[in-house]
């Protein structure tokens, strides 16, 4: 076990603010459901004896976040007294302790505001671990032990995850080398806010080609026409040889989707993403197979609400572009095995494990089109340290599992980095590796004094100046 | 519209309480998952300007009860100051905006505490409303106009639904009279409490046998040969012309429940109810084509997030008793659309919605044998007023929708209704017709005097003699 000393790793304080960031002033992040947010965060600060800090968020978009901070201290109770090494040494038994008690479970279970709660406090934890061993989380990553296979174990188990993993260590040290020199593809979502005029996005397509990017993601779905004209603006900016995704943020129903999408398919997008609800597994299968013939596959998994869901994605088709939250689900032990499963199907997809019963294989009868397909992780960024944690994970997988940047890229969105001391760097269109200890959370003192809600000094003044109402009986609770 | 005078029908107050039951100290609701339950609910009371009152809860097992009430508290934003007949009159527009905040959702959306949050709420309308038109809530409901479609229209329109209504309005005064006359069948959840010993169940089987009940639930999952014994038990009491059903409370994967359950089998159970989690629609309709060959239906609904994933599960051949529950969908709005979907794929299970396009009918292609399946609307009850609450709703089933009763029962647990003005009533095994206004919901004043928590009267005797440990920073906000 990594810790042979364990001498003054009790947790004593856990620490949990409200912080919000105003981005609905400016259209940032607005999208065809998300009209106005204030991209926001639970930050969680985790502190041992020996003084030994661990900093850990679930992204939010501003009202609510009061909500998400309340189901952190209620989750305290699980936490303060234990000994970090103790949480680190049974990993799996943790994660399942604070994600499934058995009467809180029924507030969830592994989804929503009980799942985001877990979420900051699991990343707080990782980061802990993560500074303790003195390396940034993604080269920390080897730790099967840490997941939680319950209700997975028909894609995958962990036996079988410990010798994919073994697989891959030959050619490890040369893949680290090539990301510490290289760096990890990413793609550019600042194009193309809903909010943003068009003259906007011209100039946004012309910076960003200029920063070298080649992949361009666009926000659609209020309607067809203004879709065409600003999707198309982009496509035109940026040539025929770059690629444009776009992104309708659940704003469609199944059939809407289809005849939309085909009204947008000669602008030869590579994905829709979130067409529909985050929660319709078979909606997305039958979308996929509408948009085969059209070169366009499906993108989803920011709203993904748990492993189960992911693997039930996986399994059907649905999802050829895997976009893992590292904030909504639950932490880094979760996301792991979305990953793993992503590229078991992959390695393994018309061999689904049988068991030789009545009941095998009935996956592949279920989708025996879709079940061929292989999803590429593609992680959602930006929000608020989104972009800084999912990096992290992203290199992992290149260094550790998959061994392959083929078909992947990591969103990009460069906004609220600078309240970070360790904020994400990208150059020349990719992630370079992070390579401070931690999971490259930590907020800068300044910004907490600032954005704190609401009694920062930020929010204080916005308020006094009428930007923003105060806040309501809710928000002042925490 | 229903309210010609608006006059004072201005929602003056919201307010929500934290109720919570001891019932962990007698193993009652124990089960595979939940071993200490203490059943509660987030409680609110709407009130008007002219003094009218609707009253509505969402169940919830203890510890997190707490944020379900700050998340209650946090949509008072979107009520207060709001005409209840302007409610009414675009229900399923002010559905959405309580469910779908443009910031909130994303704590969401529509599932979890922010979903629960939202139900008690919806309830506390729909009481208000039944006791404005001074009825019964199941004599309420005609009004598709409160359903929010989004998500559905692959499986059910608006229209579609309307003409479905209207075909059932003969022979629907007939069905009134025959349900006020007879009730509604129930089956009893209380014989088989994991934690109760042999001795108990059996006296229990003997109790309700007396008692008139056919269909007997047990819980199982804990260990095969305990689980061969204990319903064998009952089996053995209740003899082979009665009926038993089983309980897992998703305490298996998915492999795991097709082989615990073939050693089950000669038990010869109805339903395997949650076999594994809730969120495994793909799962459940393995396990379900698995246990096809012995005659044991998949049962779940309890913890189902919302229609969208009610509507896989009903697609997909992995639920053939969907058990709805009152409070953790949306209210009554989002739980017609499910009763409204599983008639549709009753009627219409072979053509499902086929629009022509290369994406037509791939839903019978992802799982042909299973679509031909009908799902049965057997509610999920017990916990705090779920029965009072979910038999206005098969009873409006029966006289107004599928206007059946074959295959179709309630659950029935006979805990908690002391605490209400208006309990559900049972006789003969039979839920008998709800006579007052409204939705059966209000505590009683004593109730809310002893077993508000931490202050009502009842917790602070037992906090003080230690029965229960002191509640914690998080259950003291509120």
């Amino acid at each position: 076990m990594p810790f042979p000393n364990k001498t003054g790793l009790k947790i004593t304080h856990l620490d949990v603010k409200d912080v919000r960031f105003p981005t609905s002033l400016g259209g940032h992040g607005s999208d065809a459901l998300h009209t106005d947010p204030n991209y926001s965060c639970a930050y969680v600060t985790t502190v041992t004896e020996n003084g030994k800090r661990g900093f850990g968020l679930t992204f939010t978009c501003g009202r609510g976040t009061e909500i998400v901070v309340l189901a952190i201290r209620a989750l305290k109770r699980f936490i303060i007294g234990k000994n970090a090494s103790d949480i680190f040494a049974d990993f799996s038994g943790f994660w399942r302790t604070i994600t499934n008690d058995s009467q809180m479970r029924w507030i969830g279970p592994e989804k929503g505001v009980a799942h985001l709660a877990a979420a900051a406090i699991l990343n707080s934890l990782w980061d802990l671990w993560a500074r303790i061993e003195n390396k940034p989380v993604w080269k920390l990553l080897e730790l099967v032990s840490t997941i939680d296979f319950r209700y997975i174990t028909d894609v995958i188990t962990k036996d079988e995850a410990i010798c994919m993993l073994k697989a891959k260590r030959a050619g490890k040290e040369e893949r680290v080398q090539f990301l510490e020199e290289n760096g990890y593809p990413a793609y550019t979502t600042q194009v193309g806010w809903m909010g943003y005029s068009d003259a906007t996005v011209e100039e946004l397509c012309r910076k960003y080609l200029d920063l070298g990017f080649t992949h361009f993601k666009v926000k659609v779905g209020r309607s067809v026409e203004d879709d065409v004209r600003r999707a198309g603006a982009v496509r035109k900016c940026i040539g025929e040889d770059k690629v444009l995704m776009v992104d309708a943020n659940q704003a469609w129903d199944v059939e809407e989707a289809i005849d939309w999408m085909r009204q947008l398919a000669h602008l030869k997008p590579l994905w829709i993403e979130e067409p529909t609800s985050p929660d319709d597994v078979l909606g997305h299968a039958k979308i996929a197979e509408a948009l085969k013939p059209y070169g366009i596959g499906v993108a989803t998994g920011e709203m993904c609400a748990n492993r189960v869901m992911f693997k039930q994605f996986l399994q059907s088709g649905g999802m050829q572009f895997c976009q893992i939250d590292s904030a909504r689900i639950g932490g880094i032990n979760e996301i792991l095995s979305v990953y793993l499963m992503a590229e078991k199907l992959k390695e393994d997809n018309l061999t689904l494990k049988g068991t030789g019963s009545p009941s095998a294989d009935i996956t592949m009868r279920l989708n025996p089109v879709a079940v061929s397909k292989s999803s590429k992780v593609c992680p959602h960024a930006g929000g608020v340290g989104l972009c800084e944690m999912v990096q992290h994970l992203q290199f992992w997988d290149y260094a550790s599992l998959s061994g392959t940047m083929e078909g992947r890229l990591v969103e990009y969105v460069d906004q609220q980095h600078e309240h970070f001391y360790d904020p994400c760097v990208v150059v020349n269109a990719r992630y370079m590796a992070p390579k401070l200890p931690g999971y490259s959370t930590e907020f800068l003192p300044e910004t907490l004094e600032k954005f704190t809600y609401p009694n920062g000094s930020e929010w204080k003044k916005m308020i006094k100046e009428g930007v923003f109402p105060a806040p309501d009986e809710a928000e002042l609770v925490n």
